[in-house]
């Protein structure tokens, strides 16, 4: 099976690494990530700059090509230009953090699988729900066994996998839930701020979990202690809205 | 009707311009827009730096708020910090060039419109298909009649609409088709050139329209000088799967 790896933590970030260190144990796997944290770039793509392509090397074997640019730019040069055989699966994550509910949309991670799917490429993004002394092993594992799973299945053209593990110990974890994306509303707001020469900026904060979220969702099964695996796809159309609106005089 | 407006060709771009023009007819306009160029930001948000927003004028009585960010973060910051009450719909655009099948995905303008639906707005994004000496003024006018429409009707939560104008005379428009986004593949390549230094970059490109399109796509819809319109919605659940997925052993 060959892997093809990315994330939008970086090149650079544990959570790629642990995960190319368990998909190593299972196929050959090549990295593909961005040379620097990406975060919150959503299914952003570079087209009015270049992108540069370097090679990383760290502990172990770990080697991995270097790229200036997002988890979807990654996952494109991977597939256009770096390998010379399109990869049987694309694998992004492990991300630091929680990609649940309304913030897959914004999540670099996701749209990696986003664009592997895009690409005609099973896909699955897998993120760690905690920022603080993460322990990737139960995520990294679990990823390996989904990205066998998903090899050896298949997924429809155009559906990816979102899995969100609770920072919990294998012990801890209660199992696995099917789940669909939560719909509950981000709590946001602005911090407004003057720097030293009296201007003013604004810090975007939000909480990301709510206790009303819809049930059968990521959101409450990661709460829960579930292993959450979502099943999206890109196709944005809203099917029933077609009809209502072609009664519009537009 | 109190109507925000947004962009992802920066609030100095001549679409937003016209669209500010003629949407200044049949409402009170906001301009919250990026003030640079953020196109093919997809639904990126600022985490990691904070924003600043200064005033912007231009000819006539232009004003608007130049955010140090993307067409989401635009948005975000509008209905959050800078309006008193939250507007009655959120209109993207006009952008410079089509935002139709896959390239939805990728487009800051899509995705302001997005972020007026996640907020809970009613939202519409607005495109021109053309790079090229873009006349805007039958997009224009056309926007402010659907706006008017989304106003008086309303649309359902989480849904907003992809409209994009062929480059054409409004006699030249055949009418106006209710789509659905297309799914035809992206011909996309990367130049591989060689900098003064030595060093190799590569430049991404794309073929956006394709001939192969599926009927009753935003994509054949514009090819056939007819304006599109696309109802859209952000729950990436792909819920045919979730019962496939059940009896994985996961």
């Amino acid at each position: 099976m060959n892997i093809l790896l990315t994330n939008d933590d970086g090149i650079y970030a544990e959570g790629i690494y642990a995960l190319w260190a368990e998909l190593s144990k299972i196929g050959n796997v090549t990295v593909v990530a961005p040379d620097s944290e990406r975060s919150a770039v959503g299914h952003a793509i570079t087209m009015s700059a270049p992108l540069r392509v370097k090679d990383a090397y760290r502990r172990m074997n770990y080697f991995g090509y270097a790229v200036s640019g997002t988890p979807a730019d990654c996952v494109k040069i991977a597939v256009l230009s770096i390998l010379k055989k399109k990869p049987d699966i694309v694998v992004s994550g492990i991300n630091h953090g929680p990609n649940v509910g309304l913030s897959a949309l914004y999540s670099g991670t996701v749209s990696g699988a986003t664009e592997g799917a895009i690409l005609g490429m099973p896909a699955i993004a897998v993120s760690l729900a905690t920022f603080k002394n993460p322990d990737f092993s139960v995520a990294a594992s679990f990823a390996a066994k989904a990205a066998k799973n998903v090899y050896e299945k298949g997924l429809p053209k155009g559906t990816f996998l979102n899995i969100n593990v609770p920072a919990k110990s294998a012990k801890q974890i209660k199992g696995v839930r099917i789940t669909k994306q939560g719909k509950t509303p981000i709590f946001e707001k602005f911090d407004k701020r003057i720097d030293p020469h009296n201007n003013t900026y604004y810090w975007l904060s939000g909480e990301t979990i709510n206790l009303k979220a819809d049930k059968d969702s990521d959101i409450i099964a990661i709460k829960n202690d579930y292993i959450s695996v979502t099943p999206l796809q890109y196709d944005l159309t809203d099917r029933c809205m077609i009809n209502e609106l072609s009664k519009w005089k537009l």
